[in-house]
């Protein structure tokens, strides 16, 4: 019997799922979610669902950070009676961290005090997606000396991108040295949705070939053929591909240069530690649909006739279109479904009919009905009957692909 | 009568094509061509044809400088008493220059010292490609006192680029304030291909719809829809988009900040007036194909075995395959052929076989018989009968676009 927790740290907040594992070959079973958001605008707030017992944006004092925020979730879990799976923490087995850049790494990769200190140089390429998750895996290893704290990486899943499309056209020399190279990120979702997708389609998962979109407040696009990852729109980091809330998604390269004098400077996030020049943290954290429009909920943008939210929603359905055409001629018209996923792709019916329409000429049609009912099923299609393609939307869970990896890994061993 | 001089200044070339016009609706007769090479890397070499007289890479000394170069090559002319049209300098009526960024400009602008101030300032958004230009602009204008200067922009025939292709998502008042926008290059070149393309298919031109490649030690893709530029792939600057001999092409928009500390620092290049980042120097001129080879030789690379130019060969192909697809997609599946342009559009059979192999599913295909010969008539077909969308080679000539705009705006006076 296994308890694991998988934990999903950003800079503002902190989600813990918790779930049961038995030794057979079932799926493992969610107990209960906590969450804590706000921590960059306190007092931070509180979230916790365990069957029909919920708690919502409670206000919870002293809690300023992620490390705050997991002792604080650790807490209450022990502290809940209708959770009898746990009634100490050392009932915890596994705690499985989403981290976001994992280099070269192409599995999850279990973290003790040794391999830490790998997370930690990885920190450098990624210092603005990486330090959250190693300061609660940090927490972890100190308030839950018994369980195993394991490392799930955003990038494994694009361990397979071919040479030819992760190479960038720029000194080799420098590229090696600096690892610098298209990893691809969005991998544990992914992979929750190659596997989703293929259990629908009734396939095996590696005669699955489908162009998937991940869209929430960090979008991207994926060409999956063959169960395999063999493009995706970021890059060396998230920054690349389709535009965010607050990212500016691919730009011409000199851009930044014209944009601000001070490009190359530290920017005021930057640390002794932790180097972040002004130009990443414009492009990461001040550009985007917020820039655009002053908000990051993209239903809002969607339902507005202000002409700032029209060219935002506009602009995300071209460069949308522009990367499914992309990856329909990369996977040579072999594509068993176009999947939206991902809170914007599940719940936007309006981006969806929009995108759809501009690539009826590839062979993809909406079902108008399905595309505007709520997604209940965690995969659902939406495409017309007799389009060429498929279209379905799959409601993408990495906190459970992580808790399911693991239990894989827990009943091969 | 007018004798009109197209002249494409680079950075270390000097080109210059003569046309003679009458006032019938002809197009511009072409009477002799000069260009001088290796300015950077002296002697500079001087080649001319006039009909059957030619001269081929003679040294010239104390040819340093584009004005140099434009002394030589006047001097040459009104010597040459084979060029009777020409017996002395006030016999030029027009001299047109290629300007690689013309920020808002949505047509060619007649130069004079007034406007002259306006380019120099489109110069700080293109220091790297304009500068060129403008010193043989200046050198004309003093030795050519009698001639009309024109400049004609590689961005103009983009001015239709809708709002929601040409807008990148970052803080709207500073992309205002600094003109920060897509503005897509290659455009007389792509001018040309659209007219020409157009007359082979005898359609009209407004009614003609392709996905053209101009594609030169600078590489751009270009949707044209009905007659207009609907998307290219360069952006603020030619660097966006394709990998060329020595640029990047797109890249993660932070790479540059894990190439090198000094992203934002003057280059060597920078001079008091021109400002050139670090990262700009090295993202123009020190990555691509010659980073990745050796050489800026497409054709070596193309038929070399060395696994570092099968990489860099890969690379171009999956890049330009990527933007096939998605202009496939910007423009509905309305195409009326793919075209290939530019020195290795037109010469690399091999390239353009890989490519049309690779978007089959798209309906392309080719007849290798027509393929693998040597292009003679400014269009061909080199498409398979059958095939659901054609595939073309367009011998682009953007000195003789230049001389034909100059020659219609004269018969419209």
């Amino acid at each position: 019997m296994a308890i694991i927790l998988s934990i999903n740290s950003g800079s503002s907040s902190v989600k813990v799922s918790i779930y049961q594992s038995s030794t057979q070959s079932q799926p493992p079973k969610q107990l209960a979610d906590a969450q804590i958001n706000g921590l960059t605008a306190p007092p931070a707030k509180f979230t916790y669902e365990r069957g029909t017992e919920r708690v919502k944006n409670q206000e919870v004092k002293d809690v300023s950070s992620n490390e705050d925020a997991c002792e604080y979730i650790l807490d209450h879990l022990v502290k809940d009676e209708g959770l009898s799976e746990i009634p100490s923490r050392d009932d915890i087995t596994h705690a499985c961290h989403r981290v976001v850049h994992g280099g070269d790494y192409p599995d999850a990769h279990v973290i003790d005090q040794e391999t830490y200190h790998h997370l930690e140089d990885l920190t450098d390429l990624a210092p603005l997606h990486n330090s959250s998750a190693l300061a609660i895996v940090k927490a972890c290893m100190k308030a839950l000396p018994k369980a195993k704290n394991i490392a799930y990486f955003d990038t494994s899943f694009h361990a397979t991108i071919p040479e030819a499309i992760r190479t960038y056209p720029i000194e080799p020399s420098i590229a090696k040295k600096n690892k610098l190279r298209k990893y691809g990120f969005h991998g544990i979702s992914y992979a929750f949705i190659i596997k989703s997708v293929a259990e629908y389609l009734k396939k095996a998962e590696s005669k699955t070939s489908i162009i998937a979109l991940h869209l929430g407040s960090g979008a991207s696009a994926c060409a999956i053929k063959n169960g395999k990852s063999l493009d995706n729109s970021m890059g060396l980091t998230p920054l690349a591909g389709l535009p965010g809330a607050t990212r500016s998604g691919d730009v011409d390269p000199s851009l930044i240069f014209h944009f601000t004098h001070d490009a190359g400077k530290p920017s005021r996030s930057s640390t002794k530690d932790l180097h972040i020049s002004t130009a990443e943290e414009i492009l990461n954290k001040k550009s985007g649909w917020k820039a655009l429009t002053g908000t990051t909920d993209f239903g809002k943008i969607s339902s507005s006739q202000d002409p700032a939210c029209k060219l935002a929603f506009d602009i995300l359905v071209d460069r949308i279109t522009g990367f499914i055409g992309s990856y329909y001629v990369k996977l040579e018209g072999q594509v068993d479904a176009l999947v939206f996923a991902g809170g914007i792709g599940e719940k936007g019916a309006l981006l969806r009919t929009e995108i759809v329409e501009k690539i009826r000429c590839l062979g993809f049609e909406l079902d108008q009905q399905t595309n505007n009912n709520i997604i209940e099923d965690v995969v659902r299609n939406i495409g017309q009957d007799g389009a060429r393609h498929r279209t379905l939307v799959c409601q993408t869970d990495e906190q459970f692909e992580m808790a399911r990896q693991c239990a894989v890994d827990l009943q091969s061993k």
